[in-house]
């Protein structure tokens, strides 16, 4: 059997019970957007890596270095956020045809470097392997926070409420025009879609207040598009959900593209990848307050939603009209992944 | 110019110079075997990572899985041990292609828990990305140590004695064997040299032994050869070295088979890759202790080959009759670096 026959997320639990159980100063391993490891009585290290490879998450005559620079160490700083976490420290583990441009090395650590030193990340090592096929960038980011500032993706609890930040499908909109340029958008909202898709802006500020908070009980960043990093969230923490459509934060532009180019207007918004927002829950009492100081904090918008429904409910998703439908499917089975990138 | 034509180093030179100066956490940045991180007043983490390419490193169709998981986890390994620190923490990033045999990964992690578990390293995360061409595994390792023991690159001063643990040179004997079947070598030695390339024994041990003890002045693992890595460790520390051949620990029939293979029964001693032994510096009145404490403790031979000298001076290698050359041509330059694999 390969591993496209098995499913990337089948091959994971194999792996998973492929090795020992971990010792006792993880505190959570395989399985959440970062590991957790015990530094001290107080604190914890987060870990995580995130790779971008050439075919695969890019293509190299169309990319602009900085912006893959950009891109490579976002991904794994919105992994450290959604945990609650402070990133430090990251390791660059490249792999270059050794007939590459030097002016491309300069141009992605342009972007890397754009991006790790206002949040005070220092790039301390890495490795330079020669490839034939196939440019690479591997990223391994070291996080902190205090032990009961990190938030996981397995403490929603039935009635909490599912806030977001920031908008959803913008980037998947932006992906859309890559693919195929003659697809008609409005103009102003093609130019934000494309800088949400070269640009992401991973929620480092806001990964770290909602920690802060201690209010949150759940949380995941949004790369795999609102439906299917939902799923995980609720497979995490064995309860089932209900998401409003009219309370999406989508903007009209995108739900007119994503209509006439998927059939859907949610479809985006639901299924569009790589939005890099957070994802998160918190008790009805302390949502709105939650919600209140982020936006006072940082000036990005935080929407609530939807609701935290018991495990054996099935999830929803309620039109404007009331009506309630699955999510592209009915069940958690039929949330989209993007193929080739599989959180462990 | 491309990465090819500027050459690994200088490359490496360039990003150093495109990054700004680490913050005050980073007590070791970019140019030793691990990046060294404060932890708190008395422990620090050791970063590293060290990808193995399909095409660079090993060939798909000629190498054994588990044999591939052993050595992808081992010169990691190598690296934290030779700064003196304990492996601590793994993360496992894998790029792999869709219509890869399931039995393959199976076998990866066979050899990655092989590896891990004795030492207590847990594997507590990592990503699956898909690759059109080039598996790989890149692996993040964390070790930690006191503060006090860690042992750099960058410590040796002239009168140091030079140590070598185990023996040089063997794995360089397999991989010839590997790329001419027809080569002739002793029968029991050539089992020895391919276990030594497919199962590198990375001397975690020793390492930890040598941190402890606080008498090693500088400390490199052997993965480009000895007189590439002695290179290394010299031009951190600022000083030049002397070798004398008559004390190298290499099997009779390694020179046997480097005369009739490469010309010279030195050559795979000194310019063979992938020994994943430990060279260190320390002071004449304290380096056979120091040796004969890791003897004792681990049954492992230690050597001492050779002295630091000033930085002035050529660097030497005294051949049995006394006849003084250098290594491979004479200077620092000339010292081997094998090919796509190169340390930050």
């Amino acid at each position: 059997m390969t591993i496209g026959e098995i499913g990337e997320f089948a091959l994971i639990d194999r792996i998973r019970k492929l090795l020992p159980l971990p010792g006792e100063d993880v505190v959570v391993g395989i399985g959440d957007d970062v590991a957790v490891l015990k530094a001290d009585a107080e604190r914890v290290w987060l870990a995580t890596c995130d790779v971008q490879v050439e075919g695969s998450h890019f293509l190299r005559a169309a990319i602009d270095p900085v912006d893959l620079g950009h891109k490579a160490l976002a991904v794994n700083l919105s992994d450290v956020a959604s945990a609650g976490g402070r990133p430090r420290f990251a390791l660059v583990s490249l792999g270059l045809p050794r007939d590459l441009d030097l002016a491309f090395i300069e141009g992605l650590y342009e972007g890397l470097r754009a991006e790790a030193e206002p949040l005070g990340v220092d790039i301390v090592g890495g490795n330079i392997s020669s490839v034939r096929h196939g440019l690479f960038i591997d990223i391994f980011l070291l996080g902190e926070a205090p032990r009961d500032e990190v938030v996981l993706r397995s403490g929603a609890r039935p009635g909490d409420r599912i806030l977001v930040t920031g908008s959803l499908g913008d980037a998947a909109a932006g992906v859309a025009l890559l693919l195929d340029p003659s697809l008609e958008m409005e103009a102003a909202y093609a130019s934000r879609a494309r800088v949400r898709r070269d640009r992401p802006s991973p929620r480092v500020r806001e990964g770290r207040l909602i920690g802060a908070a201690k209010t949150a009980t759940a949380m995941i960043d949004l790369s795999d598009g609102l439906a299917g990093d939902l799923g995980h969230l609720c497979e995490k923490s064995a309860v089932s959900a209900r998401i409003f459509a009219s309370a999406l934060p989508v903007e009209a532009a995108n739900r007119t593209f994503s209509a006439s180019a998927k059939g859907d207007e949610w479809h985006l918004a639901l299924h569009g990848g790589e939005d890099y927002e957070l994802l998160f829950t918190s008790p009805p009492d302390k949502a709105g307050r939650l919600a209140e100081e982020i936006r006072k904090a940082t000036g990005l918008r935080v929407t609530e939603i939807g609701e935290i429904l018991e495990a054996g409910q099935a999830p929803e998703f309620v039109l404007p009209d009331g009506k309630t439908v699955g999510f592209g499917g009915g069940g958690w089975d039929h949330f989209s992944i993007v193929k080739g990138r599989v959180e462990r």
